[in-house]
């Protein structure tokens, strides 16, 4: 029991108590549960039973589940189900004597109530942009963000709504890349390296080692899941030229669902394959422009137009993905969908390389130097990190 | 041109010609080629126009697009087509005179034949084991497999197919494991480090780091994509027990796509919450048990019971799961799906974490010292350097 003298809880979440149980009643199998704001609730005693915060169950430091679920018996039954004083669920079980005791919060925020409450799952709903909405992007100061937490996560949140969110400012220093990112999570590293310096190169492995004008892409098309988080941090930059340009893949994406339907339909579902070309490595990916999640919202936005491979396919086919590829890049080349902005030492700009595809101007690499290093993380590490920074407040 | 007189290819494949050319026609904006097998492929200008392996067009170095595709003007089409006395095809556009030569072997490889034969994307398909089929993982001697390009293939197909491999009799050396998973492509950094060292811990963040029985699972399932490929590289063990349980989740699934349709259909469908307990990261991610890829194959096993979250859904819908999830755990508690083996000093398995789930038996910490040494990689990675190392062939 912790100081309170509720029961611990299998996380480390904290529950507030906003409700308290009226009544549990024993129901075969099941435990239902009544609410003070008169909801209800129905737990299975399997679900009760593997959940219980006793040290037999889960492991009191790990939190993780101790027992082989195989090991709860399969016809386990509460044979008596009561609140407590303190407003805990005390459940004695037909089996082995066990009594288990249950946070009110805990059981509170893992019910389900019949009252159509949307899926608690559910990402926050992205912030669609063009460049009317969202002419730069969200921006703080680095030296501020990296003091101070709250600033930080403001960066991060504003990251994982936009998809684009930038710091400035920052020191040019050596490894304060890494040390930024590592912050967030660890680095994904990739066959171009830990991290990759956007320099021109003699022997281009890339067309990103070029000074040529890139269109609007995503980086890493080639893999199963490319990585969700591109950082750009700008260490030098004399050039004129060589603007980054961003586009929210997703609006793009909307906009065409509702004004062009058969491309966007197109772009859903025909499978493109995406292939490197180099011949050290040979990686190669397949999926659609648009990747839709279970409840139909684009998700992903799978785009590189020097990294598709030929389309095998019947000649209809072939017409209708150009027909609908070209509809995708002629939005993708329409200034109101682009934020455009120097980059200046300093500047650190963090995106989500599944939504917000980026490119460039062409630069004159013989008029100056630009070098931007760049690093790879994973949406799971920004959404571990804002959660748990936002536990600490 | 190449030596042989035909035009390079838009990658570093090397294209055999086994079929001719018989003959070219243009129709309309597409190229009908007739083969010398009587087989017809069609090819659309834009197809045809993006791919034309010209310097232009396609960077001679890095072989990637280095036109913008919106400037191949939409109603582009052949004005003339025909076959070179090399066998290549030529083709002269509408616009800006611009004449395109094709290598036959290319071309060939990329159409598409009316003939239903399978799409090529396919991964060569699984070959699914039990017990009694595969009473141990495919293993290699590790100094040879080191020594020699053939084996260290062979033992990546064998992980490719099996979805578990073995190298033994590796020398115990600090930075071999890196050294070995490196080879095959970046190692994937996670929470627990870039490596991580599998002994038993005084403050575990994990069941892993306790000397506890572990059923079969994956490792962090709590990720968008859970890595595809774990190493487990054994430095020593003296202890008894802590033996290495490993199961093939795919052939679980097929057998109860076929004997238990409706838990297989439950374990395809209900989405569970995967959700770590710690108190500096929270990790969530969501999935079926068992997730189909577009053709209907189970190209995924998401299990690990003590990262379930408690599920929240309709008291129906608790009893449907838990129903599945049990008949799931039942097969994978049974001994004729299992390959249980000890981890000697110097054995390396690799195995598809996506796949083949993995368990051990508990053992006695303070009779004698257990280490392994792991890290993460990706499927990726595996099919890369698979394909790179044939093209050597």
């Amino acid at each position: 029991m912790t100081q309170a003298g509720l029961p611990w809880t299998p996380d480390f979440e904290t529950y507030p108590i906003e409700h308290k149980i009226v009544s549990a009643i024993v129901d075969g199998n099941a435990v239902t549960l009544r609410w003070d704001d008169a909801k209800s609730s129905r737990h299975h005693a399997l679900w009760l039973r593997e959940n219980s915060p006793d040290k037999e169950t889960i492991h009191p430091l790990s939190r993780e589940m101790l027992l082989d679920p195989l090991d709860i018996p399969e016809d386990i039954h509460p044979i008596q189900a009561e609140i407590a004083e303190n407003g805990a669920l005390t459940v004695v079980w037909s089996h082995g004597g066990h009594v288990s005791r249950y946070h009110p919060g805990w059981l509170r925020a893992h019910a389900w109530f019949d009252d159509g409450a949307a899926a608690e799952h559910a990402d926050r709903p992205p912030v669609l942009w063009t460049a009317e909405t969202l002419p730069s992007p969200p921006t703080f100061d680095g030296p501020t963000a990296l003091a101070d937490d709250d600033v930080f996560l403001r960066w991060l949140e504003a990251l994982r709504d936009c998809g684009i969110a930038r710091l400035e400012s920052l020191p040019v220093q050596d490894g304060l890349l890494e040390e930024i990112v590592t912050r967030i999570g660890p680095i994904r590293e990739t066959n171009f390296g830990r991290t990759f310096n956007v320099v021109v190169k003699d022997d281009p492995d890339s067309n990103a080692y070029t000074s040529a004008s890139l269109v609007q892409h995503m980086d890493l098309a080639t893999r199963e899941l490319p990585p969700g988080l591109q950082f750009l941090f700008c260490r030098a930059n004399t050039t004129s030229g060589g603007e980054g340009v961003y586009v929210d893949g997703y609006r793009i994406a909307e906009d065409m669902r509702r004004e062009e339907p058969e491309h966007f339909e197109a772009l859903a579902s025909i499978v493109w394959e995406f292939k490197n070309r180099a011949k050290d490595c040979d990686y190669r990916a397949y999926g659609p422009v648009f990747a839709r999640d279970p409840e139909g919202n684009v998700g992903e936005v799978r785009f590189t137009p020097w990294l598709r491979a030929p389309l095998k396919a019947p000649l209809d086919e072939q017409r209708r993905a150009y027909g609908s590829i070209r509809a995708f890049m002629r939005r993708n080349s329409e200034r109101r969908y682009q934020i455009r902005l120097a980059y200046r030492p300093g500047d650190l700009l963090a995106f989500d390389n599944r939504r917000a595809l980026h490119g460039r101007g062409s630069y004159d690499a013989k008029g100056g130097s630009r070098y931007l290093e760049g690093c790879y993380a994973d949406r799971d590490d920004l959404q571990s990190c804002i959660r748990t920074l936002r536990r600490q407040h």
